[in-house]
């Protein structure tokens, strides 16, 4: 395998109004957690596997001791109006050249798939540990970014300063080419750990974009458990704090 | 040379029932232990070359101060009702994108000889520094995973978790595609140094899938020479630990 | 996209005595100040647009809150007696076989449009933090050097020792097998931080070699901008040793 | 530039009964400094180039500011009864796919010239400081071995034991698939610095093996520079040490 290999799994899809939301794995897996939910809500069916000599050499392992090759996969599901295809997957691309090579086999299978718009789901590391409801969106065309200020999308002058890295801001630019709408929509995020809150931020966008209303259950349940995670992380850290703090009496021994 | 090179000492095989057992070098070189010897024991006959600009750019020097390129090679031995090939070799790929190309071309090897299963053979890093008899085990199928079970391997949900790095992992995983049951069979290893011991369990459990005995005073002679080895770097720890911790005459001292 | 990508935006461009202008990212960012100075106060019209899988796989985000992929680009301007081609951009390869394959599309480009002579610019690292007025300069025939010293560029014997890394060195080297002159031109420059007051000195020497007058009003800003910043870097710099420095009170508390 | 590229400054050579002399950068510059002093002083001509993309992209100044590429350059000269070539540069690859691509261009070269023999000269570092004469062989027969062992050259069994890394190792290693005789000849170096005095044992048996005489000032010249460099760089050390070492008065200071 010396270039990306795409097998098809459906043959003859014909769509409607197709629509292609991608969240590969990135800043706070916050683009992941939201496309994997909806391909989960809306019974989207697998229809194409990608594998890439740019994805680590690596197999994961399933619960029941099969294998699998690390991919990424395009499923197809329905949202009123739309067809929509979700493009995830368990890892971006290892190397730079990867990167570009990937997306240019997404925006071909795009274009042959007669795709309208892409959204690419991600998060916005801000590096601060308070959560923030903000979604925050940059496109590749100005009337689009109006279209979706109207859904509560944040646009921010600018931002992000430090631009975007991998996927998500690659096939938004290089769509612009391909004469295809695009934006990327990402959610506030610590970016230190998987964000499920953020996530729920995100979905609720992308509901008001495709008008659905999609079941949050399992999303809120992994929020849960990573409050009640990191409630631990933080005890245990102010507990070593107060090991390594010298009491008053430590320091007169001292002295 | 831009690609791996294929280079074959034999033409016109013909195979009986042949079976692929993969012992390349990694986690405690379990596998390459195993599958080397029975590369001996058997007395298999070298059938293929492979060079790679994938491998370190670098030589190995006989004993005869002859010198040799890295590669992988391929022996053909017999075990009662099967044709056995053996993938052995100095190292794996040194780039992601070498292991998916050299992978695939042993699966064209592989389809090309008409071959109807693969063990990829490796060590499972415990971490620990205590010995198990236990053989891991995964599949690129359950019904493989059934009938290996039989032989006393172990299959544990999900195990193992952060997946399997390397050839081991790309050719069990990738051999379902080319309709090929294929499983990894990983000895249990402390993993930091070599594992004649860890081969040794392993052994057992090839000998029994293929229904053959084989002399394993080598491997026995390896363990024995390893141990000592360990034994010896055990004492140096102590005697510098001993020379570290303060006598109570010395804490006097300072007190 | 496997390899570079160029894209043209004007076609069947008929231009009169044309020289290249080359000013990409680099030590003080001194090339791309003065390159990306002339193709504003030129008027400079874009041209082309180079994307590679060998820059970062990264877009950059606009103003407006569109983004675009990294990419470098061809302007194309006048100045009296020559049409002048400027290749700026916001990044270099990122790989080693990307800088080579990047040059030799740019000097295709540049055969293909009959430039007579390319100079690259660039910056001279002096590691001393002091301004020095000088232009260094290097070139591909020594005919060429003679023409260009009596510009003020200086020319000192085997300097720069280490050679020249990147785009301004193969291009010059390079042009020299494609039969058209071509000289890398460095203002000296601390190289630490941006230094338009570096650029300002080569920009001089550039109009020199045109014959032209530009204004330098917003180079002049930039380096004003710059030394305030440099000013309270320093200042906060003497807080601190202030602050670490024992006075001698400390020092008799702790006698 | 996407492959290696041959730059033929002569056409329709005939040689007689050539042999590859190659002394590319390696440890202790050993086989560089024995293969240039033989281009010198055989008056040997440049016939070929060779760029690569796997080359630091980068160009040289020369004295008089021009600049050239990084490369790789073959020289012809004449030995009594053999016409040398000789392959030599200004580095090796810096990517591993590069040292098999470049090896692969030289045996095409020298398969195409009809070269009888091969010897790569290297160092062989042996990690302390003291000089020994000694000149250590590999090759890629035994009847080479027995032949060359006559001319003073000293075989080890199994050494080097870890191997030879880079050109040296890879054309004695890969021309015996060409069908041509090859062996590697490494002086013993400290491994640390440039050492002409190793390159003077070396050129001792690359003349007696061409039965040729060649004068050694030059590297008679750089030798003694070098021993004054360290000589020097020893003083400064013992000074460093005497100046870190306290005196016994110091010591009383601080009781």
């Amino acid at each position: 395998m010396q270039r990306s290999t795409l097998v098809r799994l459906k043959e003859n899809l014909e769509l409607k109004n197709p629509i292609l939301v991608v969240g590969l794995p990135g800043v706070g897996l916050v683009g992941k957690l939201v496309a994997e939910h909806l391909v989960d809500e809306l019974g989207a069916e697998k229809i194409m596997e990608v594998y890439s000599p740019h994805f680590p050499p690596q197999v994961l392992v399933n619960k029941d001791c099969t294998v699998r090759p690390v991919s990424n996969a395009i499923y197809l599901g329905k949202a009123k109006e739309n067809d929509v295809l979700f493009l995830v997957g368990d890892h971006q691309s290892t190397t730079t050249q990867g990167h570009y090579e990937l997306c240019s086999l997404y925006l071909d299978i795009a274009e042959e798939l007669g795709v309208l718009r892409i959204y690419t789901l991600g998060g916005y590391p801000t590096g601060k540990l308070t959560y923030e409801e903000t979604v925050l969106g940059v496109a590749n065309n100005t009337d689009l970014i109006e279209e979706i200020k109207a859904y509560g999308v944040e646009f921010r002058e600018s931002e992000p300063s430090g631009g975007i890295v991998g996927a998500s801001g690659l096939l938004v630019a290089f769509s612009k080419m391909r004469g295809i709408d695009a934006a990327c929509l990402m959610g506030m995020t610590p970016g230190y750990l998987m964000d499920p809150k953020s996530a729920q931020s995100l979905l609720k966008v992308i509901c008001k974009l495709f008008d659905i209303e999609v079941n949050t259950e399992s999303l809120e349940k992994k929020a849960e458990e990573m409050e009640s995670i990191l409630e631990k992380l933080k005890e245990k850290e102010e507990q070593q704090i107060q090991e390594i703090k010298p009491s008053e009496e430590d320091l007169r021994y001292i002295g």
